[in-house]
């Protein structure tokens, strides 16, 4: 079977966890999986932290399970077309869109959410919604999952929705398994959200 | 007050969340910390899940706090003199040394354990036994502290552990609030493991 191939979307400012949280759990899945880090252009990418990763392929490169993350950068990002646009083109392509964070905003700009069922981040959430007038914002939510379009809560979730992204595509057992090997306490309940803010 | 300085060490085959998971939290700080990678040399490093994080710095620059991952890279690495040197010399320099997961067998064969207290990776742990003979290895622990060296479980575990180290050099309530804005539950309790295999 050939690797599924699992890329993230880097822009400046992007958060770490969002990104390196859900590829832990998809780099656990060996050779069954191919990962990647996308971004406008190749080379380094400047994380909200100040460290950087290194994007090998640009963002036109595309993946079976594209994966954008939040962070402070998307304040920006949303309102940039040619991104919103490469990204709308890419996210089409895709079998999987998974978002964390703020990056379910990115999706919302992008058109991609309009008419779903989303959630992000519970601190920025009022932030996000006005990004998605069209979405149907889930303010209680570890994960939501609307058809190929799965999106989570703040950081930490990303990688609870990823094992429940590796569940859905591979079964319960790989994920539970890659949870054991990564030591991590996975919450496997889409619905338990204890940082969820009520309106 | 000068901003804390927090770096980790990457090295060829270094595992994600080992590195991103603690700087994530680590991160938080916001003003109050300085994050860095280090590595041999200045440049791209490529993690076991085959995509890349950039070092800006070399080992020498050493930190506050220095933060040493495991990943399968480990194995080649207990066998170098130099990088292991390289970590005795920068790690006598730093406030606090704080190793997650395999990492502590680097620490381990620098001889910066010796005598002290310290876990690892329950997976490898016979592995990572086996490279520090003078080492009391605790089999049940999600982190020990001994002295200026905090060594972790697998993965996921470093997470933890760094929200401990920052309720140990901040307070306990920044912690939570770091905890809180990252939605990660915080396994707070160093003496829970429920990756513990008994011998």
């Amino acid at each position: 079977m050939k690797p599924l191939q699992i890329s993230a979307v880097l822009f400046p400012g992007f958060e770490l966890l969002d990104v390196f949280g859900p590829l832990e759990m998809f780099g656990l899945l060996g050779g069954r999986a191919r990962l990647r880090l996308l971004a406008e252009d190749v080379g380094p990418v400047m994380s909200s932290a100040g460290i950087q990763a290194f994007a090998d392929y640009r963002i036109e490169e595309g993946a079976d399970i594209l994966l954008v993350p939040g962070g402070i950068g998307t304040r920006q990002l949303v309102e940039s077309p040619g991104f919103l646009e490469r990204l709308r083109k890419v996210a089409g392509a895709s079998e999987i869109v998974a978002s964390v964070c703020t990056g379910s905003a990115l999706l919302a700009r992008a058109g991609l959410l309009d008419g779903k069922r989303a959630t992000s981040n519970k601190l920025a959430f009022e932030w996000v919604v006005s990004q998605g007038p069209k979405v149907n914002w889930q303010r209680r939510a570890r994960w939501v999952v609307d058809g190929s379009v799965w999106t989570s809560s703040g950081i930490a979730a990303g990688m609870d929705m990823s094992l429940a992204v590796i569940a859905d595509r591979f079964d319960h057992a790989t994920a539970s398994e890659i949870a054991r090997r990564a030591e991590y306490l996975w919450n496997e309940s889409s619905e338990e959200d204890p940082f969820a803010v009520e309106k």
